[in-house]
């Protein structure tokens, strides 16, 4: 059913294709590592332990992070339910930005409504850092836990202010839970930026297999746990195992996607994040500026932003566009990207909007063929010239 | 590290070797399926929601179910979590077996102290169906909500009955929730055996990859969630997506994992659960015969038994016999299995035993040399013949 052909500019939900060392990494592990890691002391299962063992250092070591802080989850999903939960489930109060992905408001509402937790919704303002932070700090109360506050948008590509953020909760001696999921391989995030929690999926910027994901704590807070089970230590206790990693990783771990994930984060660590960011930054100005000519409206123009073009083009629907472009082989996604909070802050509302997020792998001619693309096929839509 | 040549005897842990089939799956959606399913309406995310669709439907067919009714987890710890706590976080009494895996017996150890769910435990008497129902009958409340016992034990392979469980459930009004992480593969488990919540995991006799695993409702009861986020559906609203399977589903499923999986359960079709369960039963009694002429301890004997035998050497810790075994190059499991409750049922204790577990890749020979190893090898810690 897949077109061969389709060039994908959907690389915030996942990036496509990965690079060869990744899949091969997956189809060894797949050959070689099938001991389940951690249970049992035999070949088999220490072989793929030793394996995990690396991946799991590289990780930790690409955050900034001590190696038992870094824990590995099923996807980004995972790891914020896990950190704001492990904070919160048993009350208190949280700050969360108006940007939040569903991976974090959705489980910050089910706090709301089931644990007796508070929460406030900050203001992000573009390029007004101070007001941003006094914003947050105002809203500071005496049984606030926690902050959360994602890295870079989802949906814009908008870059928050996570160092001042982390710095104000240090003074405060409350917890940061950043989303990272847009911002890790294209900005050097790391827990020395001051956040007690990154939360990050493996199969975007760091171009590991989906299914994977990442849980980076600072440990300065502990976490409460959400899901409990065999994790291949203290078997003989009904208590949870209470060190970590093992602490936050119940049940038998997707080996082959980790394998993949170790691999992804070799190929960014090869190529860089600054030359994989300023790639990929190329390409969504030459986007950005076509579609100024084209007299698309684009949000957040100006903004310091990860490699994401958010646009629409009049009159027509985010999906109308974003489907038309997909008759055309070019993958975008529209709608609201999970992300119904940004798109009410951002003033898009139920429009949604098309997002273009281009990867290592994209060229520079790929994306004239699509603005050509846009320009022939959907001037239609488009105002005179 | 791994030896090339090590025999994998620890399939419940994870079946080793895969199917080339399976292994051809994952390279496939690796290399092709890379689009983020049910996220975007293009070519690239719609091929992969296509591919997964027919995984859920196999699936589904496979365990008796509705489509809807088959959500993916990351394991089966995952999934059980999901259907005991989405049943039981907000209070209620719950009946367990004295025979649970820890990813069932942690989660309601948790509930108990966070939740104020109340547990009993109840006793599975070997060849006593009716004694062992009565003991769960009386333990029944009027705030009995649920009761969870696995299909076949980890430890020692012994079937549980969970039809006449599934009966009594039925009458009563109760959910019944099944860890049938040992017998799936290998007994026809099903939802119509008056189960209410199968959950599996998708390594070990689906053949599948790890990191894979599943939730299949009868649909009689709704769980509520622990894990809300992004599930590519009603992105514009902060409750959780009330829909099956999506509800279950938050954030972006294992790709490649899943249609491993796909591939997996295909392998089980194509030879036959009843078949692969006679071969594996059959080294089995080999096994278990030389086992017994070398004067070896081996636990349920007599018990209807999924593929499993459970033993221990005299004078040897189980760790010890698993270590003197794997240098022989066999991979067999020592220690408690991530099963404390049934090591306390089974009156191993801290001792644990030695698992053997064969998947429909082992032979006869291999048997052989296992038992000529241990003969030889281990015969300082033999009785006298």
């Amino acid at each position: 059913m897949e077109k061969k052909n389709t060039v994908n500019f959907d690389n915030s939900a996942g990036t496509h294709p990965k690079p060869e060392s990744v899949r091969q990494a997956v189809a060894y592990a797949m050959r070689e590592l099938g001991g389940n890691p951690g249970r049992g002391g035999h070949q088999l299962s220490m072989a793929a332990a030793e394996r995990i063992y690396a991946v799991r250092k590289s990780a930790a070591e690409f955050f900034g992070a001590e190696i038992e802080n870094a824990a590995f989850t099923p996807n980004c999903t995972y790891a914020l339910n896990m950190a704001i939960k492990g904070l919160m489930q048993f009350g208190g109060h949280i700050i969360i930005s108006g940007w939040e992905h569903n991976s974090a408001s959705r489980p910050v509402y089910a706090l709301t409504r089931n644990n007796g937790v508070k929460c406030s919704v900050c203001e992000i303002y573009p390029d007004d850092v101070q007001r941003t932070i006094e914003g947050i700090r105002r809203l500071i109360r005496r049984d606030t836990l926690c902050v959360c506050c994602m890295a870079a948008s989802n949906v814009t590509g908008r870059i928050m202010p996570y160092h001042e953020i982390g710095e104000l909760c240090r003074q405060r001696g409350i917890a940061f839970v950043c989303d990272c999921a847009q911002a890790a391989g294209v900005l050097p995030v790391s827990i020395k930026d001051g956040i007690s929690f990154i939360c990050t999926s493996g199969q975007k910027g760091l171009y590991g297999p989906t299914g994977t994901g990442l849980l980076i704590s600072s440990g300065e807070f502990a976490l409460s746990t959400i899901i409990e089970g065999g994790t291949g230590a203290t078997s003989g206790e009904l208590t949870q195992t209470p060190h970590m990693p093992e602490k936050l990783e119940s049940g038998t771990l997707n080996t082959a996607g980790l394998i993949g994930l170790g691999a992804g984060i070799d190929f960014v660590k090869k190529h860089g994040i600054g030359n994989i960011r300023r790639h990929e930054q190329s390409l969504c100005k030459m986007f950005e500026d076509g579609l100024k000519k084209l007299g698309a409206e684009v949000y957040d123009i100006g903004c310091d932003r990860v490699p994401i073009v958010a646009f629409n083009l009049k009159g027509r629907t985010s999906e109308e566009t974003a489907s038309a472009l997909n008759k055309g082989g070019f993958a975008l996604r529209g709608g609201m990207h999970c992300a119904a909070l940004a798109h009410e802050s951002l003033g898009t509302g139920r429009r949604g909007a098309v997002r273009f997020s281009p990867s290592a792998f994209n060229s520079a001619g790929q994306v004239s063929k699509l603005l050509r693309y846009i320009g022939n096929s959907l001037t239609d839509f488009m105002p005179d010239q």
